[in-house]
């Protein structure tokens, strides 16, 4: 049983052909129209003509992951940062050009169940992924499956709050935990250390001499060389994502929590202090059994792999 | 099909004969020994056995709800503030005397279920209960099914955080809910501002020298006469409580909200500061569609009733 899964990110579209084992047959990618919805829609059709044409036998559905708020019907993305989007009937746009049927998905819900599905998360019967990039993106498996919420936004685990009256989020709340343990806040915490005058940025300082500026890839070099400055950058923010953990563990109970995104890279340097600051502040520590902790299987692949996945589920419900 | 839902209080144990729709058919109260672990067995015991007696049709299976953390199983409780009890194998030793089946389950849980199958959460796919008594309960319903967690240990609502370095909470962790908008929480406020010189204590005082003590029924009554003082400890905890609610939007994304508990007595009172803090809280506001807010339906008898109907539906799974 043959689907597809394809992936809308801010600079490429991701395109797959996957087998019910999680396989990928066949692969496309090319550049991603974020800026313009009309051009979105046939760039997208394209790839997904182009995949479907690489398959061998029948293709059940197409499962299309977006970054963004999806209604609970699966077909509208009521809110998208990346897209600019606000109440697009995208399915019914995608799927007049399309004799197979499609569904839209959150694409860290379609990263999440790739995990639960075939990575770092099978076998268990509840999981909760944390996607560690530009933003933090989560996903909720309870009782063996992907929990999208009364309005389809559950798992926005980027969004629980870690300090009352913290850093203004874009969401509109404050202190919400996004706005300390993803990719961007760390970036952003290591160019205001290469911006002081203190010894511990000096490495930082070095390196955007020689790059021009810092991205992820100039810090992850520096944690890399055991900068320290750096590391404690990185435990910071496993530290806040630890507390956010122990909030959501009091609501799910999770037994396996999965590490993805970019900061994920970093393995046990991440880890550690997320682990570290989980513990310490588990509620009735002693009593509730603890949940593992542990980092994606899956990097690039995982939304194109959850998405056609979930596609099959949710089709095959019809 | 008729079952029998048991509610074990720190005061009190209520047993119940409860028919399919919910209807309570027989009801009994006893006084509950909590401090002794052997007394409870055969006190339950024989409830549950008077509870039966007087069934008029087959009796299906026994729901026992109580305080603590119950094991994924539902039976064993790990962990019960109230009883003192750890690891105790509470369903084994109440089975070995009974022909009946029977589970455990947390008290939060059962009343939620009540509200969800019965009561003012009917009619919806995803329900979150909030009860504020001692402490602050939850249960979580997710796709039409209470959700337990992987631990069965889900829905502990009153340990979610709302203040980094908060006050200290008996879990261990500090800044949880609980500590803010339980009842107890409440009356502790309430003595505190009675103790202090300024006129706002002023009524709370006068009800202190007329009754002895403060307890949560005295607050209630200032609240009922229009005290400003004990209105702004109401809307202090109905502020913290929108905020914890606006992290479990993030995680979970309900339709409704349930507030239960002494607490949810107050009516708009306690409802009006909630939906105001959850709103101003809520995030991505304007592009999530919002949670309705309401109050339970039953009150002492919730917790029976839901009992009843989860062993119903648990054991109709075996």
């Amino acid at each position: 049983m043959l689907s597809v899964g394809i992936d809308i990110g801010g600079t490429k579209i991701l395109g797959a052909l996957v087998d019910e084992h999680g396989q990928i047959l066949y692969e496309t990618k090319v550049p991603s129209p974020a800026q313009d919805p009309d051009l979105m829609v046939s760039t997208v059709v394209n790839v997904i003509k182009d995949v479907i044409a690489n398959a061998t036998s029948e293709v059940v559905g197409v499962g299309v992951a977006a970054a963004g708020f999806i209604d609970a019907s699966q077909s509208t993305i009521l809110y998208s940062p990346n897209l600019k989007w606000r109440n697009e009937p995208f399915r019914d746009r995608l799927q007049v050009h399309l004799d197979v049927p499609l569904v839209i998905e959150n694409d860290a819900n379609a990263a999440g169940w790739a995990e639960y599905k075939f990575g770092a998360g099978r076998g268990t019967k509840d999981m909760v992924m944390l996607t560690l990039g530009t933003g933090v993106g989560g996903a909720v498996v309870a009782d063996y499956k992907l929990r999208r919420g009364g309005f389809g936004i559950a798992g926005e685990l980027g969004h629980v709050r870690v300090v009352q009256d913290g850093k203004q989020c874009g969401c509109g709340r404050k202190g919400c935990v996004e706005q300390y343990s993803s990719g961007t806040a760390v970036v952003k915490a290591a160019k205001k250390l290469a911006a002081s005058s203190g010894p511990a940025g000096q490495r930082l300082r070095e390196l955007k001499a020689e790059f021009g500026e810092l991205t992820g890839a100039q810090v992850y070099q520096a944690l890399l060389e055991g900068d320290a400055g750096v590391y404690s950058i990185f435990r910071e923010a496993g530290r806040y994502l630890g507390q956010a953990m122990a909030t959501i563990t009091a609501v799910l109970d999770p037994q396996v929590y999965v590490i993805g995104g970019g900061l994920s890279e970093a393995g046990e340097m991440i880890l550690e202090p997320i682990r570290e600051s989980f513990l310490q502040d588990h509620p009735a520590r002693g009593f509730w059994p603890e949940a593992k902790i542990v980092t994606a299987e899956f990097t690039n692949q995982a939304g194109v792999i959850g998405a056609a996945d979930l596609a099959r589920e949710s089709l095959a419900k019809l």
